[in-house]
């Protein structure tokens, strides 16, 4: 199958591009001696989640059990589910898991700390659970390193637990915070007899700034395999470094201010991530995706009237990756112009 | 199964609301006149477009060829599919379709007309064309009644097309710029011979002024089967007339002012409609969906410090209802706190 085959709207993935990113973070994390442990939410693909894990990463990171189960039958054998897990038909999906899979979990509060130990009590081997800890990205996690010691004290008295390490989700930017609240909590650990065997930070904004927080020594990461326009205009890539296009045809030229693409928001998602406009339309950086909606975007030529016929094909990078895998059944992986698989998107839409 | 039983994040749609509102919009179109031609993006569940012809709707809008077929596979026999289609791929299923059921479709340009042509010269009789007008909404759609015209007698002029009429999207607010236009076309169009069958509009926002545009005897309209907080806002509808919500869990309370819930933009989606905030809790007005990234939603309790503990359960009325509909493989059709169906959305993700 060729470029020109493919029905459009159309997610493509330039497995080049992806490669050399996955390549690059590794060597990365290698030289700092940092363990890699990828986030596969941005992918949600089980052959990618395998290549991240050939080139040296320890395991993959999932939010979702449903992410997990996927990950799990398709073979991968340590997974971290950062997420609070709650209620007796997760914890028992989750029970499954860790008979068959190196499964932990982070937890932030007693209420969740309690489910898993009912649901853990009497395994064969204990789960492994990190505290998660808010070093100021403000949402999840413990508020101080006292409150990570109770909840570590919690998990030491609780049947079918492990204490395992910390967890943080940082702001951009956060990293120094990173550093100055998990050394305070790792010290005070230590000096109540918890050994932190993990602290695991995340973020491709900050990825190459992960090792000016020493304390860290797993970094998860997601989007760096594909890249994305909110990346391009943070500096952490180049347009060059975005493996995921939306392809789009040119349905419509109302005016010669105005083309209609047929990539809407049912493709592209209306994520901003404080950027203006929709996506960055290759090529034609003079083009604004001035609006979406569900199956049509607007692309504002105003600045080069008539640049775009009926029938035109574009490709456009969107401001946010990871939740345009999300929308779409299955990718197209290339080899420049030519379709070497159709991916099912064996991950997408786990929302539980 | 009981609510209680659901896992979460999931999507409720109370079924006595949803054909409480399809009863009231037929009533209204009957009242006035107006045929009725729902669109199904809401909803993309067969059992609703079916509850929607069996209350007096002509038919049914889609506007993506995938969501044509599955609603057709379903048995549903008249479709008007609002969208240029464009590509041999494409115009192939469109003729498929074409020999199933009563197909109509729009087109706004030459090129389009052209593509449709070639690909239903043989056919036994032909598609039936209606000419998309931009009449200030701005999207697609030919800029004037005398480019209308000229369309008419492209479509006059090819083998396998037949003129069936005039179709628009209109603005918010646009209903007299919806009269205005479509009069001065019809007229034109019966001057040059032209016989104009349907003259079709359509937007939940404007349902209820679809009588002061009587040149108008066609209605599509998709959101007022579920309705959402945008029409709640614009006062087209109350919050007890929204079938739609978003069951999810509070997951972690990391601060008496900041509440998290298993609901983020991977089920209530990034969609703002110019509103504040994400979605409505319903019994909770002082609270704010204030953020979400994937797979979290913040609340902003501030005003009412500790009112959530972990493991409370919260209902959502999300933005823009249709883009839900399209981030769950499944909707939980609710008889009060009865689950009486778990419905797979089988129309969900039909980019093509």
């Amino acid at each position: 199958m060729e470029l020109s085959q493919i029905q459009t709207p159309a997610v493509l993935i330039d497995i080049d591009v992806a490669e050399r990113n996955i390549q690059d973070c590794q060597a990365y994390c290698d030289q700092h001696d940092i363990t890699l442990r990828p986030h596969i939410k941005t992918h949600k693909l089980p052959r990618l989640a395998q290549a991240q894990i050939d080139a040296g990463a320890i395991g993959i990171t999932c939010q979702k059990i449903g992410e997990a189960e996927v990950m799990a039958a398709s073979g991968i054998k340590d997974i971290l589910l950062t997420y609070n897990i709650l209620g007796g038909a997760k914890l028992a999906r989750l029970r499954t898991l860790h008979d068959e899979i190196k499964l932990s979990v982070t937890a932030d509060n007693p209420v969740v700390l309690q489910g898993l130990s009912e649901a853990f009590a009497d395994a064969d081997w204990p789960l492994a659970v990190l505290i998660e800890c808010d070093t100021g990205g403000n949402r999840c996690g413990v508020q101080s390193p006292q409150a990570a010691i109770e909840l570590a004290e919690q998990i030491g008295q609780s049947m079918g637990l492990r204490f395992a390490g910390l967890m943080t989700y940082p702001a951009p930017g956060g990293t120094a915070d990173v550093q100055a609240f998990m050394a305070k909590a790792k010290s005070m650990l230590g000096d109540n007899g918890y050994d932190c065997a993990t602290v695991s930070s995340g973020g491709s904004p900050d990825l190459r700034q992960a090792h000016l927080a020493p304390i860290v020594d797993e970094y998860r990461v997601g989007t760096y395999i594909y890249n994305d326009r909110s990346l391009v205009t943070r500096g952490a890539c180049a347009l060059e470094d975005c493996a995921l296009h939306v392809l789009a045809t040119v349905i419509s030229t109302p005016t010669p201010e105005r083309a209609v693409i047929d990539a809407g928001s049912k493709v592209l998602t209306t994520d901003l991530f404080g950027l203006q406009g929709h996506g960055t339309v290759i090529g034609h950086g003079e083009v604004a995706v001035a609006g979406l909606s569900e199956e049509h975007g607007h692309l504002d030529c105003s600045k080069t009237p008539g640049c775009f016929t009926v029938g035109d094909r574009v490709r456009v990078v969107p401001n946010h990756v990871c939740v345009v895998s999300n929308m779409v059944d299955q990718v197209y992986l290339m080899d420049g112009d030519d379709v070497f698989a159709v991916e099912e998107v064996a991950a997408r839409g786990k929302v539980v």
